[in-house]
């Protein structure tokens, strides 16, 4: 088993890495659960039939243990969702020395976290991340909600008072996201472990590479780097906006897709390769953007994606960015790994260059 | 006008207590304002025609200013409410360097903070009261929203940036509402200020008197009570609960009669009254409860409404109030004025107590 430490100016909290935790949920989790009254696991129809009994099973020694399951998908993630979480917490009768278990992927964590930030004005809770992509997510204590005008418009800062991640969990998880959550710990090397990148690049060629014995290793360093970050900057007020390095495009393809063709991670590769364009035509960097697209394109990403698009569309999602001021373009642009920085863009050049790549595109038809 | 600082672990700000302030807005507000991107008022069709456009006037030289009007009554203060609040946020294009100004009363301040806590994970937000009820709830950053299955059960902390507290907007307030804020003035007299319970025992002995010269310091002395309480306990983990004093009976009535024939403050006065009885009925105090009856009920308070309701009912309420912890009864008494303490109390005293009232109002009719 790996750990780490979480520290962040409003709690300290360790992260599990390793396989058949969720067995061990009552010892790893025995001093956060010391004085709570009641637990409430929040899963989804995916998750909870393979894993939320484990849990129970192990906790309820401890305590009472309820488990309320979710429909599965990001139409979950919504107001009516969170109505409906709410609504359960009552029903267990949680009070505020309770805990709610997040037994799932980030649609799950994202919604139990903001349910656990706003109950009652605030309750514990646990994170136990069940994908890949998740590592990302489940750190940090950003929790939130979608609305049907934008992703994660409405949502709240809580950290959690723990994170479990059982790596035998992931074992069950198709290509398309293993290469969601991959994209999350490339990004996490090229904002801020150069060394991390290189073995990623050497090691992990395709999907399968992926699922090999060094995961828990890559894991544990990509983990760090997020939670170095969160460290420095738990509220987003300076270099946690870094780990946004692929996002502002991202979001906008993924919106475009109607969060339907594209996993987050893929509309993200596509993200940070555009990206390492933006950065190179803005003359801050060298980017060897033919090598790195033919790495993505080895591991499986639509690094062309934006083609299929309206560049117009996209800068306008871009511009309404949670991150953006005021109708602004803001990009997280990297000289070379590990020296990421934020700039405002220029809407031309923008639309310049993503209207380059649909040009390329219709070449290819 | 006068002037307080609230000093709380997450931020200091002040609350402005006057005559005329509205007018005063970009002025008052000028530092608040500094670097704000957007503005959007919320307000409800009560308050909205008599003082949204005087705000607007005010601070549009500084910023861009938009304003929401919700339809006045508690039952805006649900997640429906709430979502087309956040709709309008994102209309108004806020971003996280906007401002929401809350216009009204606790209504407005309590679903409209909880908007700014959460839109973005959290933006500014001031509070600009409009009710003598919203002089407790301004202060303090306790934002939320009703559920269908209980009051308050969903919200967050979530600091103001500064309190205008315009004391012109009172005038225009029925004599019910009048009493409905007076009675947290009153609550906060006896959990901590001696000298003011005596003072308003002495001035005020009808709706009349509250609307006296003497409101402003009378007001001034209420909220630095709740500032120095928030002070030292800004999450409710410890004399915070003081505050709940007449609260655990009076949000019991308040679901009893359906929110409709009391209004909080008149729930509450008749709270403080059954508090001050159990105080003494389990040797914890010396009320004189016969002259405190007689003081309540010609400040117009319905003392006896506990008797309307069945005893047993009002208990299993009280058993799932946010402060209770899994089921057990707890009550904030006082050993005398400026002496608060939590008690758990059990079950058949309070049963006893109440069903006392009831027999008590049998023998009246």
């Amino acid at each position: 088993m790996e750990q780490l430490i979480i520290d962040t100016s409003s709690r300290e909290y360790p992260v599990y890495i390793g396989e058949g935790l969720l067995h061990r949920s009552a010892e790893l989790l025995a001093s956060v659960l010391e004085g709570k009254s009641r637990a409430l696991i929040i899963s989804d129809s995916n998750t909870a039939p393979l894993y939320a009994e484990t849990v129970r099973d192990s906790l309820e020694p401890l305590l009472s243990v309820h488990i309320h399951t979710l429909q599965a998908g990001e139409h979950s993630k919504s107001l009516e969702g969170y109505d409906q979480v709410m609504t359960a917490c009552i029903n267990a009768r949680l009070d505020r020395h309770s805990v709610i278990l997040a037994l799932g992927g980030g649609m799950v964590g994202d919604l139990a976290g903001f349910a656990a930030a706003t109950y009652m004005r605030g309750i514990s809770f646990v994170q136990m991340p069940t994908t890949l992509l998740a590592q990302d997510s489940s750190v940090g204590g950003k929790t939130g909600i979608n609305h049907p005008l934008g992703k994660n418009l409405i949502g709240a800062f809580h950290q959690p008072e723990a994170v479990l991640y059982d790596t035998d969990t992931l074992a069950s998880l198709p290509d398309k996201e293993w290469r969601s959550g991959f994209a999350e710990m490339i990004k996490h090397a090229v904002i801020k472990d150069p060394d991390l990148l290189v073995r990623l690049r050497t090691e992990v060629q395709n999907t399968e590479d992926m699922k090999k014995d060094s995961l828990k290793q890559f894991l544990k360093q990509s983990m760090t780097v997020k939670a170095d970050i969160v460290k420095e900057d738990e509220r987003e007020a300076g270099v946690r906006a870094f780990l946004n390095f692929g996002h502002t495009l991202g979001h906008a393809l993924e919106k475009a897709s109607g969060y339907k063709d594209l996993t987050h991670g893929e509309a993200v590769a596509a993200g940070m390769i555009f990206a390492m364009k933006v950065s190179n035509y803005l003359q801050y960097s060298e980017w060897d953007t033919a090598a790195e697209t033919a790495w993505f394109k080895a591991l499986g990403y639509p690094v062309e994606a934006p083609a299929a698009f309206e560049p117009a569309a996209l800068v306008e999602t871009m511009k309404s960015d949670k991150k953006a001021r005021a109708g602004e373009l803001t990009f997280v642009l990297a000289a070379s790994p590990g020296k990421p920085f934020l700039a405002n863009v220029e809407e031309r050049d923008i639309l310049h260059l993503l209207s380059e790549m649909k040009k390329g595109e219709c070449r290819d038809d």
